[in-house]
């Protein structure tokens, strides 16, 4: 599906698609330490959750292997070690922690006696498996979304949930990029650029790019206008964190989308695996929004664009009403409102 | 009420705050002869529709006399060369063919055998009348806005329409730093970045720093959290163009700023002189929207944020439809909806 990969496992080493070089520069890099791979996570040259966890699956199993371990103890002493260093690269990346201790739990459930050769593999299995579940679910989503979309001839996004934020195809982008493919020709996309960091200007713009669709690239405050001239029949983000009743957070400015889509009639759908719904969560409002650094909004590549020592508000998401949604696309299926059965139904069904 | 001038008459030159090097630097130009007042212009040095108005109308006056004609029918003439001359500065700005109709009537309107001397003094006093109207109808339009923001504790705005778009405290800001002042404290207004120019990171937040109000900057992805959080009363923007039925044509991102103040119960307001309003307009769809060049989203200070050759849409403006505005402030006063009728009234009253 794409031509390129974000996070590939290449023989004794893993081969990442540098983001923080796109979109001026298409370049891999070869990571072969836990010590790399922490740098890689904690600069941003591998984002999106999924392709986080994927990556951190991968570091544990390299560190792992290269103290060279005799025993099952030392295997899982080493593993504990370097899952909990690689823990520290991004402290609030749920899907980090969720990798490493996925990875933790299958040395620990090993039976005494295993070799250590066949607990080093057994743990680059389980890498492998949270990498090939990731890909399984995004075309699940992609396929589920592309069935959803398939009389559309316009489509806005906003941020970046593609292959670049994934081990697969992405979510969000997925299902656009399956939908155009369907149509062949005749489809649209309008991408938000997505202020302060721009990851729809650097990251969606050149994905498209890469998979032949064709898009156009809007400012964030240029999308209502989009609506209102009838460009688009529908508006497909991902969401970094869904509640029991199908509030989303997800990217700042996803909020203010919903809102105008419903103003104009235009659909607006969420686009994510199960495992972004946190049950624990009744609703949007329980859901903590993180404040970034002044910095992102007051400059723009190292160059100052307000006045100096200017205030600033900065959420990094917000959270779109459920009342907004139209349908939430899972590896399990299109999931309309009623959200709380719903999703508690997908989750019964998807085992 | 503001510690700079954006245009000032100084004996026998025009001083003008350059505004291409805010923030970062507040230099003066002191503007001689026609051409530097034409460049100033063309290069935005001098920008908004009122205060282009005013500058055109001085450096009419500037070039006119810097020919020393000796006759009526001399002073005709070169002032028609320099009108002429001036208008090429910016083709779209509509308040620059005002003003210079304007000088230009004054001097057909001269009884024959009025003297050179006499004709250009008329010329002069006329540019200082165009500066001092534009003054006093910012003052008006900043006491009736005040007045409806007395009881709001956080104000929120896009783009820029202060006083460094016009030659007195501006209209939006005019209104918002006038509620500032009355209130003295407990009042903070939060300034959309507006992409893809950031006049509201330029130019917007260097206002609100000089007049000392305390401000907050956001992108405009965050105007909607902002609004949900309940730290707005009220939105006030500007507006370029309003027609007759109220419909009113401003920055790009205006009117989805309008569709989720409405979502929140969080009142919209224009505010404007009467000269904005085009009576010969009925509504919002008859206003000709202006289409930007790709280079102003798919770069910023001169670096590229997409990937080469990335398409773009990027229409300079949007049309707020007069259903989601409260009211607009004039300098005739608060007007309420329906707009038609008064607007028409207000004209009356107005002469």
């Amino acid at each position: 599906m794409t031509s390129f990969k974000t996070i590939e496992w290449k023989g004794r080493a893993v081969r990442l698609l540098d983001q923080t070089l796109l979109p001026g520069r298409v370049h891999y890099l070869t990571i072969r330490t836990e010590q790399e791979m922490w740098e890689a996570i904690r600069s941003l040259r591998v984002r999106g959750a999924p392709a986080i966890g994927v990556a951190a699956a991968y570091g544990m199993y390299l560190g792992t292997a290269r103290q060279r371990p005799r025993t099952l103890a030392a295997v899982r002493a080493a593993g504990a070690e370097v899952a909990d260093y690689l823990a520290t690269s991004r402290p609030t990346a749920v899907n980090l922690f969720w990798a490493l201790d996925r990875c933790r739990g299958v040395l620990d459930a090993l039976p005494e006696g295993t070799g250590a050769a066949e607990a080093l593999a057994r743990l680059h299995a389980e890498a492998v498996e949270i990498h090939e579940d990731d890909v399984r679910r995004c075309d699940a989503i992609a396929r589920h979304g592309a069935g959803l979309l398939r009389r559309a001839r316009g489509v806005l996004t906003h941020c970046n949930a593609g292959a670049l934020a994934t081990a697969g195809v992405g979510t969000a982008l997925g299902v656009i990029i399956a939908a155009a493919q369907r149509r062949k020709e005749g489809f649209i996309v309008y991408a938000d650029e997505t202020r302060p960091l721009l990851q729809g200007a650097r990251l969606t713009a050149w994905e498209l790019r890469q998979a032949g669709v064709a898009h156009r690239l809007i400012t964030d405050s240029m999308a209502a206008t989009v609506m209102q001239r009838g460009l688009v029949d529908a508006v497909v983000t991902g969401a970094d964190r869904i509640a029991a009743n199908g509030d989303s957070a997800n990217k700042i400015g996803t909020m203010p989308l919903a809102i105008c889509a419903r103003h104009f009639g235009v659909p607006f759908y969420i686009a994510a695996p199960l495992s972004t719904v946190d049950f624990a969560i009744r609703s949007g409002a329980d859901i903590p929004i993180e404040e970034r650094a002044a910095e992102e909004v007051t400059h723009l590549g190292g160059q100052p664009i307000a006045p100096k020592g200017t205030e600033v508000f900065s959420p990094a998401f917000d959270v779109v009403p459920a009342k907004l949604i139209a349908a939430i696309i899972t590896e399990a299926g299109v999931i309309r409102p009623p959200f709380r059965q719903g999703l508690q139904r997908a989750r019964r069904r998807a085992g």
